[in-house]
């Protein structure tokens, strides 16, 4: 059968405020048994210490076990918790939900439509992040996500969303300890480290770049190494990565859509005003009523320029010592792409490592059909 | 005779780094004795404890005192310094110069073009700050700024930046010993207050409000009295109100415009975009090189929507206790703008207290003729 | 019969780590049960988007409902949890666990023990909030919460911890809109307002001033009233105040003593010391084996003093709008006392309006007998 | 001739405000030729963008700068200006001036007391930091301030001070474009790496450690290589090292004494209290009077434990990516010193890789004789 995918976007109080989620389920457009991933917005630091990100999947957690008959921490094997936290600027908390469910036909289409698919990698020792290991357990992970979304063309995939671990103070002490040293000794740097090679496992599995390219002395150095349609996000609560993959394909029967491009540098809204015009026809100056009620939500990284130049001027976002460098790279990218779009309530990640070129990132944008 | 306007913008390298205006002066592009004012933006936190401001305004004065013949000290009384402390998200660190000088006519042209004019008020005590005193004293400097601008009618100003005094913990346990209680015992606050009164003042000065209407408690509190061309920023290094007032005028012959709108929120750029097709016939989405060539800098100002939203969705602004809502506002704000301008050396100023809308600001584009 | 109060501290890896708990709770040393109070200390930033606190309330009622027989949401209503966010400096994250259970016999003691007792307010509208409203109504329930410890003379009253209410954005707007405008429109400011509103509380409960002193004008503005034993912290996750009493009781028959103190300011160790050596026969210098063995914990608050100076000497917390002023003031409270503690999981709370003389606060040493 | 050292410790209303210092030179207490050293706390962040530094060290050049018949820039030269950010919790910020002038005897004396001595490396480039090239340089120096000093003996060595740069984006970017990859590329990070790598160049020096020990994989790794008298504070402000030695010789004929210890941990002041008792004859508990006319400042450093822990229990110092470790340690350490010395402007200096211990550092007390 094909798949139908249903997307919602629910807003939110704080990090642990379900209301609107538990609405939808009590009124039946949302069955929990449907659900495949949720991606959130959360009001944290998107940093080490983040706990909004706990928090919210706890909340999530709590919420569905319940209704699907199992416990709140069996839920993670079967839903994708992506939270993402930074809300910074005007970015709005929020959170997406993917739901899937069988069609009535498994005729293929001749248009193509939104599918997802969902896998797991194994768990990471604190050595193997921000390295080959890493690169190469995300790549295997991806092929299975697309053959779980029903997609066999790479050409298909619109966007790949990994949430993968961290390094923290103990984790560092303890591999030292067993002399296995880590790829760093900094905790926020290494959240950059496990992001870029999760972002490489994305490009190998897709073909992007051979997997002979990458030697774990690129990661994080070769900037000319990235997938298009990477996104990922590293936090304090796992130690595996977890995948999902969007994209477009005939055996769906979503009444949505996904389509990709990106942004060469932080300002770029070029490449989604032209997406709006080119691939779903809204022109985003005149037809403010259709954006709202078309996109869904815009899912896109941030990242700051590493070089320290945005279009040939400085800047200081990497010599901020009292503000992370990618708090104030989702305020910047998350209020250009807000003022194309009309909403706040986007998702816009930080920490652009090998997604999309140096300073950029990739970005989606699903639409109802 | 006319007077003539010109206006440099020159980048930085830190605070203190003016190698790009001491070329400027040895060139002989800029003469120092025709520099009225400065304003720079300058990578510190825009908050009570930015020093960067007094670092730049130091470095200034140390520039221009042996070209001007006088002390470094005294510099302050011939030049308005306005340093803004800020450069969030891709803001780039930089300074605009505006230097005036005769014109060799005194016929007044058929259209009108960019003047510049500045004043000074006394002194204020701590207690004044925040309240109806800096109220009334900067309405009183800002005609006087006008009349040094050479611009009767208050239909011709586009923008009148304000520099502020602030509130430290000295300044209140000081007032507070005298048995004069200021307007909050918070220094962070006190910059919004001294914002607020300052830009209410501009307000008085041009009749868009009546004096009359501005009680104490209406500062920071009745967001329906405002300026839509006051641009107000506080720093720690002054203790009166430094006043510059731009505009159009017909006794002016300098080769630059100047124009205004209002941003009704952070996002929008509407505006911004109607003003430069309406009033200056450039398209911003396919005349790049002309934005590059014509636009010498926007002077806008940022806030979080007192009401904790943008565009019916929360913000996280006002609740953030790692970073202050000024910071998250320019970083928006200067990213929505830079968006359109392709240019992230923007003059965006945090706090707009009284300054346009709740949640917006008032913007002014000075452009090449 | 009398009572036996038993109390615990828990070592945690995060705000949500319970293993320690559950470990207490498996080997029976610990009775679900008899839990009246936990005091927590967590990692997040004390102010007001300090999630942390949420998360392990949240976890400490998942822990326990089971072994309660009721929800999460019950435990509320059963147990004071008290999460004080905010480990700043060398303090470490932990939980004290009080409970109480009745003795063999009913005989008052010679001597007096630790006993505790609690009791909660009615929730509070935003605009009673840092008023005499939350005064009165915290210092009924104070009496209250003495009762229930058992414990008839003020003077036997060792420390009284509370949990108070903030005001976020949301709420600030909500009771304007209802024309009932709140203390402050500052969510930061608006916990000191709940503290110091609740410590004046706990001071008219024990006598220490009178009720008809207390004006809504001189709450945080006369730091000449306050308690000697009040320890406020304000959060976001509740509406109502949570009261804790500690005191010692001839009708208890705990294996615990408590005693008090008042630190002057902030580096003010000395009556710790003596404390140390007079109520509990311990040199601190070289007595370190004892101090292991016996303390248990202290209770203290710490703030910056609002006058900016300490010791004659002016600090910078205050005008620091990077990191805010309880976070500088609990690294340094804590630091101190761990120096002379030789442990640094202390629990050290922020903000110590109208707790103790300004700029100082008062501590609990809790030891075994 | 012997020499004579003076010391005095100056407050500041701010980072540029040098009132009190000119009025010391105003009275002829102190003259401006004598000046070898200014060591300063600022109140800035201390880490990459802290421009407080570069504030008050202009301020001082452009003070001295006339009293020397010389430019600011010449200052540099003759003066080893020494700025240290941040002046969290209780640290007031302070200058301590080192002024150091012939005796009227060249006698050897008995006793021994203050001498002092300075030198400057060569201009770093940015691959060189952190790395052997930079401990090679530093040892150099060092040697040569030993002589400037007049201490032949290694052992007669209390303090180090050295001030290195650090690595920005730009000078990152610009190395990496030379095929020359820098250490790091995180600029924080590089901080420690430059601190480190000259804190080794003083333990080679004094023959704590021997040359051949360290390579380059060693610095910030292996922490069993330190300096128990080594001090490093990094600027953004200069591309070499500055070195201030201070130790005890026959040759001076100071009114001034130094003594030095290492702290194990952030909280370990005994060897502080049993310093002042054993040295210098001081009760710290019972004779704050002498402490206050005798202790004239301690310079110590402070560093968050590498390993997450203090006395076995773990601390948030390393995890929290809202404040830097070296912004918590200072807070920490400092009033930890402060309880003790009941004195709050002191010199605590955060990173103290290789300097002390791990998570521990030394200390040096300065005292009248």
């Amino acid at each position: 059968m094909n798949q139908i995918v249903d997307v919602f976007k629910i807003p939110c109080g704080g990090p642990a405020d379900l209301r609107a989620a538990k609405a939808l389920l009590q009124s039946g457009a949302l069955r929990a048994q449907d659900i495949v991933a949720v991606m959130g917005k959360t009001e944290g630091n998107g940093c080490v210490n983040d706990f909004t990100r706990e928090l919210a999947s706890r909340a999530w957690c709590d919420l569905l076990a319940p209704l699907l008959g199992t416990t709140p921490e069996a839920v993670h094997a079967r839903v994708a918790l992506v939270m993402s936290g930074g809300t910074e600027g005007v970015l709005s908390p929020h959170f997406t939900v993917f739901a899937r469910r069988a069609s009535t036909t498994d005729a293929p289409r001749t248009d193509k439509r939104l599918a997802i698919g969902i896998a797991f990698t194994r768990e990471f020792k604190p050595e193997e992040l921000g390295r080959r290991a890493q690169v190469n357990a995300t790549a295997e992970a991806v092929t299975q996500a697309m053959r779980d979304a029903g997609i066999d063309d790479a050409g298909d995939v619109h966007f790949v969303q990994i949430k993968c671990p961290l390094l923290t103070a103990q984790k560092i002490d303890e591999a030292l300890q067993r002399g296995a040293p880590p790829v760093t000794h900094d905790t926020y740097e290494s959240m950059g480290a496990s992001r870029g090679a999760s972002a490489l496992g994305v490009a190998v599995a897709l073909g992007e770049i051979d997997t002979a390219q990458v030697q774990d002395e690129d990661i994080r150095s070769d900037w000319s190494l990235y997938s298009s349609v990477a996104s990922t996000s590293a936090g304090i609560e796992l130690d595996h990565n977890v995948i999902i993959v969007m994209g477009m394909s005939a055996q769906a029967d979503s009444d949505y859509l996904i389509a990709h491009g990106v942004m060469r540098d932080a300002i770029d809204v070029a490449g989604v005003r032209r997406c709006l015009r080119e691939d779903f026809g809204i022109d985003p100056d005149t037809q403010s009523e259709a954006l709202r009620q078309r996109v869904v939500n815009v899912l896109a990284k941030a990242e700051a320029a590493p070089d320290g130049k945005v279009r040939g001027a400085r800047h200081t976002m990497l010599n901020d010592s009292d503000i992370n460098s990618t708090r104030h790279a989702r305020a910047a990218v998350g209020a250009a792409l807000a003022s194309v779009l009309g909403d706040t309530a986007l998702y816009v990640s930080g920490g652009a490592e090998h997604q999309g070129p140096a300073g950029g990132g990739p970005f989606a944008l699903i639409l109802r059909a």
